[in-house]
């Protein structure tokens, strides 16, 4: 029994279902040409037919790579209008009363622990981050690695996650100490010499920015592999203090303040995102 | 100037980017009906073309869920072939003797980070156990969370991070005392108040089970939340000792022995998995 021949409506869904499963994953047009026991000129054509549209509805990009070795791609992309509903809605969320922890500290772990949230942040972080020259995306466990994750998968790159404590099964380790910018304590940080190449370029995704310590432990971290933080890109970061250790960093949101005292939170989109271009996220 | 009015096949290449970049998220037909301005009877003819290609293709499943508040849903699936041939690469990749550690430990954290390959054991993890009556995926912190949060993202559900320390951003916790089955020393787990509402039931996934104290310890946290751990879900687990203190679990490699001296691996995939039924796979 031979593969059944596809339509061209079902060839569409098969492609875009493989393509949107792996995010800025190139394939070939010949991979899917046998598997879908079809010409690759035929293929051209209906992808044409799903770049016109996603790029219609603006939730995604096909990339095609020429020559050899080339293939195309699908890139999600969300609508600038439904990023700035989503950021509004995480404000609106991220304000309740009751997130107000003892010390100042808003609780959002569930936040970034929700697929769908989850997803809506990365992908708004791999659209206005540029991650076209980043061998990997770094992030310091814990509460941050589902999102570093997420947006490492939308561009295709691995993840090297960071550890606070050294742990046998990562063998040899570089570490080193840093200051944190919320508690002011000496804290270190860890990682496996085989999690990244030397000379390696990164991008450090995280869930939270105050003072930007993490941030320059990073850099200095990344100083030991003769590695690069090229950027930083965060779900939110403290307005206080401006001038960060860490170097510049994108936030998705600015936490103004909270008052104990009265459960009063205050945040704001970081409306730079939407001023000027619609981000370099080139991958 | 209105929506433009899209064709069968861009109508479709929307759908399935759409449903597939939310895994088992329901969507309603009149949402797609505003979106794509087409009517809910041409979309239910599509979306019959969308679910014959990816059944035949056994790469995605489409699910229908009637009555009021119904919609239809996407299930990404790895058909049989493709599951066994990942686990044997997967299987190959794990035994090259240069991944062995001072300890007999294995090095494997480049393959538990990077997209492609998490992404395939969480879909094999989806498709193997039962999320249908789970109101979470737990895990503990840190090397299993992008498995574990890939494998909620499929199954669509909220993802639990236990800690191994307490934080000020986590609330009020709750913690309890395991015997690590590895090293038999006592350990903390702890988990935020909020991370689960009472009586919550969970499926716990993790990279590697060796004792299975770790999951002990997590059936004796769910206690204190009066919740439930339903199935454990678990990429590697070691041969011996054969009755782990977890109780049941489903691994998809076996590591049956590691030899520190002269690096020999041995590995072998979960054969049990292919046996009789296709999985539970149920959402």
């Amino acid at each position: 029994m031979g593969q059944p021949k596809f339509k061209r409506s079902e060839r569409i869904a098969a492609m875009t279902s493989i393509l949107t499963n792996h995010p800025s994953r190139q394939f070939s047009l010949g991979v899917f040409s046998q598997q879908l026991d079809a010409l690759k000129s035929a293929l051209s054509e209906d992808l044409s037919q799903v770049k016109r549209t996603l790029e219609t509805l603006g939730i995604g990009e096909i990339q095609s790579v020429t020559g050899a070795g080339g293939g195309i791609r699908l890139v999600p992309r969300m609508p600038l209008e439904a990023q700035q509903a989503f950021l509004a809605q995480l404000t609106n969320e991220l304000s309740k009363k009751e997130r107000v922890l003892t010390g100042g500290y808003l609780y959002y772990t569930d936040l970034i622990s929700s697929p769908d949230t989850v997803q809506s942040m990365a992908e708004m972080l791999a659209q206005h981050l540029d991650f076209s020259q980043a061998d990997y995306v770094v992030t310091v466990e814990t509460k941050g690695v589902p999102l570093a994750f997420m947006t490492a998968r939308l561009v295709n790159r691995p993840l090297a996650i960071v550890r606070r404590s050294s742990r046998v099964t990562e063998g040899s380790t570089i570490s080193v100490n840093y200051r944190s910018g919320s508690t002011g304590s000496i804290q270190q940080m860890i990682l496996s010499r085989r999690a990244i190449p030397t000379g390696a370029k990164v991008v450090m995704i995280d869930d939270f920015m105050r003072g930007g310590g993490t941030a320059r432990g990073m850099h200095d971290l990344m100083k030991e592999f003769d590695a690069k933080v090229l950027d930083i890109g965060v779900l939110m970061t403290t307005r206080q203090p401006e001038d960060k250790k860490s170097g510049p960093c994108t936030a998705l949101l600015y936490l103004e303040s909270v008052n104990e005292e009265t459960g009063e939170v205050v945040i704001t989109p970081n409306h730079a995102l939407f001023q000027g271009s619609l981000g370099k996220g080139d991958i």
